[in-house]
């Protein structure tokens, strides 16, 4: 290694090793072609002592160099001397400077005006907009003219979660993965607990949910926690709602009548006729105040003052007229409810729960549950101990779960 | 049986044995608990001919017997003396009377006037609008109060289609379902075929693609084929647009290096500073005239003239300038691309599959690729001999499909 | 077409078009490239009555035409004229002439000395042997030198199976195909009360089944159902019987405490020492009498005389001293086991649900459960009506059957 | 914290950050509600150097320390003071002592008679058999009454693998997991580099393959790699072997002409055929001598020398005279095919994979191929850096690696 080759020093503080931080710092240096050294480790004695590192970072360019650091410090590694941020005003409106800084799903703190500002709304892939001393995760599509953007690495801080330490939760009993090789009645009972002690300690649970749910026959069982006040919030598709709405006034789903699971008559259209009876009644709240509807989930919603949101895709069939058909407005809906959530279940929804997915930041708890293996690996990967996959038959597993609720109050 | 149970006399013609029409018939009518007694059946003596079949349908109640004709109608019995069609008024905007005829994706013809009149823009789950002789096919929201639309099953013809003759295409040698076990290479080899038939043939085939096509890069193939006119118009969503033109300008795709599949420096913003480059020059159009996109799916499109309709969805990221956001307004897009269609490929997307699904008649070829078994079984199994499905990695097998074009083309 | 190209005579009988038969018959003619023409064709006037079908066929070659006949054949379509069976010797152990007549699993007559004899132990891809005016279908390794093996179709009737008239049981409510969007729930009932008429019809059920019964927490309920008399054999392999065994000494699954679903001290271990456990003990079997093992699927079935094959394979761990490693002789042991069975369910294991269903006649009826919907599709894809999927999660869905049957017998 | 709560100092060796062993060994601590102190912690300063930790870890009871020393002893930890190893005798034949040592895939060394001793054939889930200072791993139906048998953790060190450091194989550009979203072409290129640099290295490439190889259409691929030397050993079951046959005599599989995927002339019995055949010559050896079988997978190795080992299953049809029926056979067989391997490819089955999987040591290199990805997560998930996942269609796949194979020589 020749002396004059750039290098830069950078520190790190937190669980670094149980968190695995470090690990991906190191791997990446070197995935990179990078080398480094150790000039300071201060390891936590105890398990519950943070670790403390200055680590020499060494590549052959600088712009080499730029690329490592660049990669590390989404995990969490500053420069030694913190810099001021730079801030660039938008160049016009929905358009950003060419270096903006691209957000990850953790806290992120930037150093302005000699402090540190935590970013508001931390979702992943946005800017960062300062002014007045505070600082907002932005969508691109909200940002206007003269809008003071982050830029560049500089002064930016990213907070990495560390593994939660108590293990009273599904979080920690599942340490990793999904599967559908899993104790399934136990599993239920653990979610169920996660949802009852977010409902006692005032949290708030916010369902996302596809027609699965519905045609698996788990309406019930979701209408029940909504009326149980367990649900503070569902989002969700047209779907959902068209096929809920039909099991409640018809009795089916996709045509096979839910209670002896045979084909019922002139099924095939029951789902177009739900459409047309929204339409007849204006939307889904005059449905139930006209008596029409009185049962399943979205009856639960209006009757408990559980708000929804139903965001327009190019599938659907009609959409109701309760459906925000903007996709640019419905995100803008989604965000709102989704504020102060401190528990996301995602139910057999690839589409709306990536949607989710990519407006929470790293430390909201997701539960994410599907038949598919597939669609629960892509939900929880995001490098967060906060999010949890399991894979089963939604409508044998939501049944469990709220027959464990009831277990839950019952022993209170 | 008693004697005075009611009943109704129905007659069908049509290949009605080898398109398996005349076996669904007979088992609803036994799965619904009523029965039946053929007065006349005509059988096509040879094999091109078509039968005729006059059945005397019975059941136990006039419900009952109302449910049965209701489900056959779909399958093309029809009641022996033609009874006028009839229409009822939409009571008001977007709202249709109860009783209203949902259609299916068969030829539909209607008895007006004392004449058939053949449906036009035939879709599924829609209603019929009558005015001036014609008959059209319309989405609920479409639909103005006054217009007058088709009620009940009376006066309704539904033409079942029949297993296409010619073994020569794609559509033939693979006679059922969809499989991963199947020779690939002689796959490509059918699709390449058929694809260059309805090119030779001044047919219009319609790509429905997602951004799988560019995470297994199969980007190139894609645009290769629109290069050399083989593809009339793309259905796709922001991501597609997203990832292909990231491909293009930053050689990446979810951060990964293309050419050699190693992480990219700074990678994981590429997707974001693609979707900020194109809102800083306006639109994939003024992209491409600045000289900025000089390659790729939809660098092609704009160069060769070849239209496409991004549907925006709840999980966009930007989304693009060039994104319909509203769904409602996307649907319309989508169903103008789709006018005229004769083969439609669907490649690595559900949602966008579904959506155009919905929108075909039966009479339209389909061809759908997925990795995942169930996604492709979804899109086919819409009771027609025209589609088809092929489980296979898209990124491996588009290059085998245009490597067969240019071997078609070599041979004229 | 030419007046002296070949032709042949057939004649079928049955339901031929409910049961999709004649459907089938006249598209395998034209997929080949023949054509047919209809002599005469007495449809049953009522539904319950069967059909008769005399058939012409033609093709341009004597090869064509024989292909043709040979693929129709297996339909049920005969020769008009009854012609003896021809029958030839095997030329040595465990080898047969060239054109043997390869079964199917279909109930298969020969007409031999003047009379139709019906083969036994009808299974998919063996011989028949004819001895002694008895006819059997016989594994290539069982053949002899000598044995008397029918060869060509001449003189061999395949009788088809025809659709279920009733609508009490499973097979006819859910019509066809497999699908993880079903109400779960109904779906349970409805096994369950197949498997209760089942033993009050004194019929015979066989479970088939995997590791995941276990590992999802299904041991109990197979355990109970066995306890209460539902199950006269368990077909599986090594792992099954290792895992429920683990679960029952140590409480763990695959090193996972059942109860709570946390890691077990040691728990990675507790499979290999259960399987030096029941080494020690000697068998299974030893184990229960010496109480060492006192609760689990395997405890029953030692404890009510419920008889079990374990087949080796190739993955196995151990095997346990129970495993037949042998799998000629494990097959010879199934199949012992089949005889008489008249309800299979196959629990979470292809390989094992595969073997069983090439051993079992088109008549026995077929559960299928398992979460991976590929899987399933393979298991009843085998042309008869009598074979039903379920994608599910077995964890859940047990309990649900098991509540069931006890529903079922509370209310006798 | 009590003072008098029971404790031990275990010390660790290693890369132990980058290959996250420290990560694993603090979670695992806190998991089963220890504590632990940093004694010591030379973090090796560059990346090239080691690490060296001792660690005194604390439980509230006993029992409790034991299990985590249990737990971390797989992590590589050892106690600080070396003990001797305990061996006891097998108290019968294919019986171990209770407490005997159930090893990992990982190098394991014993203290014994003052030395360390690693370990011969390297497996999972077996026994450590101590005899005239060598240890070997076995598999418990090889135990023998009176062997020396190794027991508890004393005395037993386990050498966890670490990270590669060069970059110019395909295990590590891939750095992590599986998908079906991954340039093919690229991971081809890949593929085939790892294969001609191991065949150019003298290493030792072993095949484990299914029978979708020859469905999908990549039997030719397969073979030609056999006949240009670059498959050392085929690992496979029945099935590979008669679809193989049948493709090559018959040009079917499944019953469908590969050449042009349409059904073959009585293409359903091709395979009972196959069986015959092979019955009939005697073996595939005789066959190829016979000059009946000229081409394939088994006829290239029959010409070159490349020998295979075919293990027997519950749902084998014949099966073949050359496969090994008994289960306990095969695995010897396997093994001793395995002795030596450097890079083993897995190809469409998850039977023989798994099978192998746990006879391999973790240092040998795996590339697990397959469509389903729920499969290739099951192969991969060994704890180890050495093995990689591809999630692809075998039959367009299969031709790019050799293609690319074929570029490697041309370019040398």
């Amino acid at each position: 290694m020749v002396c004059n080759m750039p290098d830069e020093i950078i520190e790190m503080r937190g669980h670094l090793i149980d968190s695995m931080t470090l690990t991906r710092v190191m791997n990446k240096i070197i995935a990179r072609g990078g080398s480094y050294e150790f000039l300071q480790f201060d390891v936590g004695l105890k398990d519950t002592d943070t670790s403390y590192l200055k680590l020499q970072v060494t590549a052959d360019t600088t712009t080499l160099l730029d690329e490592i650091l660049d990669d590390i410090h989404s995990e969490g590694a500053i420069e030694v001397s913190p810099k001021t941020v730079m801030i660039k005003p938008a160049p016009k409106d929905m358009t950003l400077p060419m270096d903006f800084y691209s957000t990850t799903n953790n806290e992120t703190r930037v150093f302005y005006d000699d402090h540190w500002i935590t970013a508001q709304r931390q979702m992943m892939d946005k800017c960062i907009v300062v002014q007045d001393k505070t600082a907002v995760c932005t969508a691109i599509r909200d940002v206007r003219k003269g809008d003071g953007i982050v830029c560049g690495e500089n002064g930016v801080r990213v907070v990495v979660p560390h593994r939660p330490r108590k293990t009273s939760d599904t979080f920690t009993f599942m340490n990793s993965g999904s599967s559908s090789e899993r104790p399934t009645l136990n599993i239920a009972r653990r979610v169920a607990q996660d949802i009852y002690n977010t409902k006692k300690s005032h949290g708030r649970v916010i369902l996302v949910g596809g027609p699965a749910i519905v045609h698996t026959g788990g309406s019930p069982s979701v209408a029940g926690m909504i009326r149980n006040g367990y649900i503070n919030g569902i989002l969700a598709g047209n779907a959902l709602a068209v096929h809920d709405i039909e099991s409640s006034i018809y009795g089916t789903s996709l045509g096979m009548r839910i209670k002896d699971a045979t084909p019922a008559s002139k099924g095939h259209r029951n789902h177009m006729d739900t459409v047309n009876e929204v339409f007849t009644y204006g939307s889904i709240y005059d449905m139930v105040d006209a008596g029409r509807l009185n049962k399943g989930i979205f009856y639960e919603c209006v009757k408990h003052d559980t708000p929804f949101v139903l965001a327009g895709s190019i599938r659907d069939d009609g959409p109701l007229p309760d459906v925000v058909t903007d996709v640019v407005e419905a995100q803008k809906e989604y965000k709102k409810m989704l504020d102060g959530a401190t528990l996301v279940l995602m139910i057999s929804t690839m589409l709306h729960s990536i949607a989710v997915g990519n407006m929470l930041p790293s430390t909201v708890k997701i539960i994410a549950v599907d038949i598919n293996q597939s669609t629960v690996t892509k939900l929880i990967d995001r490098g967060t101990w906060q999010a949890m996959g399991i894979v089963t038959d939604v409508g044998a597993f939501l049944p469990l779960v709220v027959q464990e609720l009831e277990n839950q109050e019952s022993t209170v």
